[in-house]
């Protein structure tokens, strides 16, 4: 028992991305078989725009339809402090925290030499880089606590070593609104770790 | 903050499918940016042709790329059982159980007053020539035990009453391997009212 064709074109499509296993592919197919024609021509249009209009940003490697990215392009964002993430996705998510108005540099993810991802794949030969051209007082590594993570953090930190730049590295711990009993005990020794003094 | 407009454009078309929030569009969409260009153009092509290529089986109103589903093509299949659901996808899960070796009939939706949704939507006059047409012995309403359903299951029983068709209706009761307590008392009273003797 087959669907026809383009159906199945559509649901193999779907079940490409990351999480959509068949049987949301197939709830997501069907539900495109119930737009109006401008949203499939829009929808369809926008998958091919996001390989040929989307480039990376010359300074930072965040995505940009332009030369630089609106962020580098900020002129009251802070141009002393940059913020390396490992990929664009967490540029946002640090964006939509909304609290930080420095900018950003984007690897190309983290070192994993079993992977065979080495430092000089992740772009950060042009983080150093900026570092020594622009006026950069603090350098904050804000990537994800795993394996991958400290030795990415340890790399930068390295090379950054004979510079008056500081390097900071974002706080980890317990989440905020989180149950101590879902969380796992390299978090909980971190947060006991860094813990802060709160009398006074 | 903003993402750029190609990415942006591309999460709310994602935003505009069942179940997909804000946050699950952004992962889709940033998923799609690393497709390579033949994914990228599959994609795309796919949602354009899923209108333009599939059309409604002009016997059973399945979705199909020619004019008659290969389900009604299907020479192997019993033609004097036809099986009534309220959509495509209902049929192919149907389909997919394998058991079954009839035709289908796939009405548009299910009688609803209170939505406008009269008898004439739905595509029952042709069942209904269907059945006097071809020399069908039984018609199985296979449509989701709700008020809707209800009602279309009766107006099909009124409409095929003088006929020597057998009417009848899939079972309602406990699906196999659902925990008792997680049911509604709807579902149970029907299980209990519907019981098969298991003694000899």
């Amino acid at each position: 028992m087959n669907y026809p064709d383009s159906l199945n074109n559509l649901i193999e499509n779907f079940k490409k991305m990351p999480g959509i296993g068949e049987k949301t592919a197939e709830r997501l197919a069907f539900s495109v078989l119930n737009f109006d024609q401008d949203d499939i021509d829009s929808f369809s249009k926008s998958i091919k725009e996001i390989k040929s209009k989307l480039k990376k940003c010359v300074v930072c490697n965040n995505l940009t339809e332009s030369e630089k990215c609106n962020i580098c392009d900020d002129l009251s964002r802070d141009n002393s402090i940059i913020c390396v993430v490992e990929d664009t996705k967490n540029l946002y998510l640090f964006e939509k925290a909304g609290n930080y108005n420095g900018k950003y540099h984007v690897l190309d993810g983290l070192i994993s030499p079993l992977n065979g991802i080495n430092p000089e794949d992740i772009n950060i030969d042009s983080l150093i880089n900026r570092v020594h051209k622009e006026n950069t007082k603090e350098v904050i590594i804000a990537v994800k606590p795993t394996i991958e993570g400290e030795t990415t953090s340890l790399y930068i930190l390295k090379l950054l070593k004979d510079t008056n730049v500081v390097v900071s590295k974002i706080a980890h711990g317990v989440p905020l609104g989180s149950d101590m009993e879902y969380l796992d005990a390299l978090t909980l020794e971190m947060a006991m770790n860094d813990r802060k003094k709160i009398s006074e």
